[in-house]
């Protein structure tokens, strides 16, 4: 067994800290501490009750102290893993994020990746992840830092902005229902019992969150080739992963699969997120509006009421946990983070996506940019893989969004408001504004969230008159 | 005196034949055959009565034949130079490019390079182009071939597609038209006596029409660095580069620099090209409009009603200069073309700017993407210099420009319409449409000007049912 | 169970077709054909005689039909795989190789990859591939050819120069060396157990039997760092992966390692193939010599004599084999090759070191040199992964190498002596050799083995008189 | 008239100080202050005095105040440029560096740039171009440095190694030699009047003193082309771009151009620099040897013994020209740096070769390494332009050259005697040598010029048993 120490910051997360929690006490060969940091310190505490419960239970397997650090540095001190998982702000902000632009005709299905809630959420999320990447060079440089937080690319992007040298990635599992998706794709076209995830081997190319698909194959099977078939079958009707094929109506996780359809049919390859993700990279009038819209795309919007209550329900969850009133459902999830970790820590080679800085794997794309692409995780080595090419259109859009993202993280690091509004009124869902409209809305969200935003920025301009671009 | 042939593609251009004509007439070193070649034959030989005619004058100091070939092979046998300079389709098909679209709130200033005009424009012009480049090969594939014809990026893309080993470049004085304005703003900030333009030397980077200054100096002087202080004064107001400051109001072709001072404002670089176009690259709503808002940018619509009736005068002072009715005013224009072909010829070395498939000149852009920076010309050499980076929200401006050109030619070439209209979706002044009005938009303008389209590009599809993206 | 076809194209091979018979027959979830094509027909049938004997044996697991065809077309015909694995020439040619530079004081312990004996063989070979590029591209473009052949880089640079879109690797199991001896110094440093070559990974850069290790992990352990500890005990008295120090004295094949030390030593990286080849890569006089020379470097030259002599008991053996005389020791080598065909199936992903063109995987090196770099096989792709930078000394003598082949295989391709002759005299073992001494070595080899040359080469130019270089 | 600083360092120098005060005197345009700073302060007082002299000449245009800074940090206070033309260490040293090697078999025409005396002067040079460029970061960072001193690519990659922002190239004017040859080529082969050296365009590409002309013109006149049938003729005889084509017994710097001629035979393009730099890149035995054999080759080696001569007599002659004894021969010289330096004012735009780092002039090599090729001199810019390719056998040679270059000054800077061997070990013309030969050149080497070498190098690991490589 190999002792090792992880730092979770955001360690009173409501839900995601306890899945790891389980992966962990499923890993027969590792075992140490994991210092749960969040400025939350309550909700760490809750959840290093659970862990301990966890520790207890009959099926794990091995053995994590849970401490609580009261600051930043103590958490990294002597940590070999960094793994954060974030809310930057409040429900508040994420409230100003998603609906204030509606009424300028803008509707976000989730709003913290890209789109105007998009940039705010940057704007409170980088300053936050400057000083994570501060301390870790300060602290423990040699961590290897595995990021969770949303806006993927612009938070792994700062990292490596503030520490070159520093030893991050960022994982998400969107591409995971996709591969879900193409199961069922599989067994619907061929007749085949339906694969496990795990057996799709797909290659990944893109930005976190439009991210595409480009070849996959199940055993010898190029699935890809069945979607034209399949979308002669299901493109007006929908397709979801999940049996009810109108879980979209009461999930809003949920969906039709209905824009992946549309896009794969005008561009040849697959987008990996869900729907509600991709809308976002585009127009706003392509595939977002109002609930009577995207409905028939087939998803919903996700608002902040919902979030709100959602969340409230999660920590009423946790509390019966820490306590005991509820049992713990161990059982090792779909997540992947543990499994790199041990490839990380020299026990295996996997293949799987990565959020990294572009060194080659995108060859059309800047160096330096944070892409998504599948790499070799092997011991204290991440190395991406050369991604197969994407169509003309599909890299024209992706690379608009990777370059809006640097210049997003050099603007708000260089604290320049001006800059700032510029890739704001740069997003593919703002383009059918005017300038003046473009930087009203602007205005508007920056003084909605200005407690948040003024720690890091000089707000003060926005009170001055605005007629000219100056 | 070198003896040359110069075959004139668009032979019997209205206005653009007679000004290359006064240049080569005083070039002195030079001298041989002009073989004029048009669809319009009659056009070719009114040119050619004119040519007469400058051989004739007292100042000229070249001799030069004047011919009128009968093919395109013919006017290509034996030629060093190709010149092309053509308008492809007819006024009652640029009617369809630049007024079609506002039916759907799409206004165009020029509506030939990007947007709904430009694409139905290039799907015209690619095939004719495709067809010139094979003849280049068959015929006189060591011969240089320098474009004029719009658009321009679309155009030189198309003759490397088709024949790799082309020597094309594409030659634009837009740039020439931000130089004057330099000019007087050295002027205005500096007192010093206005510099002619061919002192200012400038760095450019970008695509046609959509080309940045990065750097401009008047000897030691950094004139860039004049810009913050001189759009303090004159953001609101406008300034031309011509003396009467409301020019824009009786020339179309003028402008009041207003869109330029913006995107300086927003980007820290000077797009080079008039404002008519730049407003173009950009969604609808920021600079376009009806006459009453593009005025408030200091600028006018070019209508195609406007265009016909110029072209009218332009033939009728070409008829009677033809016939000896009026004097030919021979002097040295302000264009480059002559002497960058004396440069090929190895009399000189010249720097200036051109259009040429990328191969290094702009780093972060992909190999072979047509991109207009400046280039040295020597004997039967044109080498790209390597240009300044683009501040990075301009970058990923002008990258997805540059690729919608590239998926646009390849579209077109392999005759598929279904990827031109992801094209056409694409384009900066569509992002206001929703996906049905788009498709509604291009199959419109396709019908419009089907008789000179289906010669290439199978529309039967077109009137199919296209309720779906398929 | 897949149906398969195998070409396979030296299907007579006294060693090594039979390693390979014996892997297939293990591998429980293929079957199909193999196709024995050799010009010494009888040899292959002799295979196919042990191939049937093979199917037989009570622990096979899966059936193959062994065939002879009469042609390479009838061999390729509808192949999914070709492994080539073929002897170019004559034993009489390799004595021309490896002895006749030993008067101009060139020693080479093997002559078969670089040097004059290496590029003699190159012109010898590098025709025969042209052939079955050609003969692939006809017959059987998709399958995937999987080389074995020396000089291994000329001979993958060859396919791919002859039919670029062939999907064709070189394997090679030097670097399996390495890592058995990285093994030895693990128990020896650490007095951990052995562990097993496979629980060593690698990550390789350079040319094939030039390839350094520039990172070795086994767990956590970072075995490099062990080497100068290692080499302050055993630089001088030398270390053998096998259990006997100095069986090198007794197996040409072993050796005792000193050179790898000492390049270690210089250098800093490992080099991974045995020091025979090691030594030939280096000016003449550092680590080659006659027998007492080499052997205070602890290896052995080897000589023509000795390899007739082990051919003539190889095919003894395999006659008895053959005729049932003597059993089928029927066990899994040690070879990938079988295992590298399941993920290119689609079975598994196998991180293993392979020759492809460069394609990124060595950023200092030119796009299409062939290099040796560790590689993801998966469903239909070899993926190569960016390798780490190699030392600047060792970069700068790894890309002359690289540079020498591109060079080699062009000239012999265009059948240019003159250009052949160019490489020759720049190959590192030359170094010491004026220009004439190195033109009359050359000459004289060409001599030597004109009969197989002059199928190729126009050899006249040798005849005549030759004092001056051009 | 421009007001300038220019900071000489090595402004004490012998001979080329006076030619750039001379071209400096007749810049109409420019004047201000010659900072001339030197170790040896009476040779730039010296320097001072003859300046002085040349302000009161007739034809002088322009005035300059010459001072003689006491510190190097005065000299470049406020200095626009600094020009760096300085002998590093003793004539002694120099004996050892072109000498010593003698014993081992290697002989060195001048022993300055590559081979045993190149690596022990850049072991001299290197720490003192260290200081140089720390200083010009502390005080003058802005200022344009243009170096003059060998061995050029060493000191160049010094500069930027330290201060990696600085705006440096260098200077050489090997390449005129070679454009003068071609003049009298094109005279020999087409009768026509021999043209100016200026009127030869060249295209070039390589490291300093190994740099190669790819393309060259006069007009319209491939002049290589010529190349073929003039070696026909004067390939044995030899053929010197002087009128007196034995020239070469009289004047060591002339050769008779056989080793370009045998160059060219091979390779195909042309080398630029004087047979006795071109001689010392390639294996010892090729073209090097004791008098009797470089004769045969017709140039001489550069004994130390005739630099020492050579030099008492300039002093002489400078200390006569300083007292007024003897006249200023005042007219402008064929050097360029004065004209480089008006470009780099915004006078005028010049195309012309010089030293950089890589930046994609030469895309076949690793980004940084300083590399010799055409750039445009403009306004505080120096451009290089991208090169033609160089075939692949000289790609080969002139990477390894470079590479050693980056491998030395990387050593020298890091003070790693033992990295710096290994560089030593791999210069062409150290091929010859066993590895303890090698590494006891070095050590006599480094011993003869302790004295210099010891304030930055701990040399008491030379006075150890050596016997190990470690």
């Amino acid at each position: 067994m190999q002792n090792i120490k992880i730092a979770y910051l955001g360690g009173g997360s409501k839900a995601w800290a306890r899945v790891f929690m389980y992966d962990l006490a499923l890993a027969a060969d590792l075992g140490g501490e994991i210092a749960l940091y969040d400025i939350d310190r309550m909700a760490a505490l809750r959840n290093r009750a659970i862990g301990e419960r966890i520790n207890d239970h009959p099926q794990t397997v091995s053995r994590w102290e849970y401490t609580v650090p009261e600051t930043l540095d103590e958490a990294l001190l002597g940590a070999d893993f960094v793994v954060i998982s974030i809310l930057p702000g409040t429900f508040e902000a994420m409230r100003s994020d998603v609906h204030e632009p509606e009424a300028f005709g803008i509707w976000q299905p989730v709003g913290d990746t890209v789109g105007p809630g998009g940039v705010l959420r940057a704007m409170r999320t980088v300053p936050i992840f400057a000083g994570f990447a501060e301390a870790i060079r300060r602290v423990c440089p040699k961590a290897w830092v595995i990021n969770l937080t949303n806006p993927m690319a612009a938070c792994v992007k700062t990292l490596y902005s503030v520490f070159p040298g520093i030893k991050a990635f960022g994982c998400c599992h969107e591409v995971f229902h996709a591969q879900e998706w193409l199961c069922a794709v599989i067994h619907e076209m061929t007749g085949l019992p339906r694969p496990n995830r795990q057996e799709i081997r797909t290659d990944v190319s893109g930005v976190n969150h439009f991210t595409w698909i480009t070849k996959a194959r199940f055993q010898s099977l190029d699935v890809l080739s069945l979607l034209p078939g399949f979308l002669d079958r299901f493109y007006e009707s929908g397709y979801s992963e999940y049996k009810e094929t109108d879980a979209w109506k009461r999930d809003l996780f949920r969906c039709g699969n209905k824009v992946k359809g549309d896009l794969f049919r005008r561009y040849g390859v697959l987008p990996a997120a869900g729907d509600r993700h991709l809308a976002e990279f585009f127009p706003n009038k392509w595939y977002c509006g109002p609930e009577e819209v995207v409905h028939q795309w087939q998803y919903s919007l996700t608002s902040v009421d919902y979030r709100i209550e959602d969340a409230r329900k999660k920590v009423s969850e946790a509390v019966d946990m820490a306590e005991g009133k509820i049992p713990i459902p161990l059982r090792k999830s779909a997540e992947e983070v543990v499994d790199l970790m041990q490839a990380l820590l020299g026990r295996t080679e996997i293949v799987s996506n990565a959020n990294l800085p572009n060194n080659g794997q995108m060859t059309a794309f800047p160096h330096g940019t944070v892409v998504e692409t599948n790499c070799v995780f092997s011991h204290d080595a991440v190395k991406p893989l050369r991604a197969y090419g994407l169509p003309g259109p599909v890299r024209g859009l992706v690379y608009g969004i990777a370059q809006n993202t640097d210049d997003l993280v050099e603007a708000i690091l260089r604290k320049d408001l001006h800059a700032t509004e510029t890739v704001f009124l740069q997003q593919p869902s703002c383009s059918g504004l005017s300038l003046s409209e473009g930087r009203q809305l602007f205005a508007r969200m920056c003084r909605r969230t200005r407690d948040l935003l003024e720690t890091h920025f000089d707000l003060s301009v926005l009170d001055r008159d605005n007629s000219g671009s100056k």
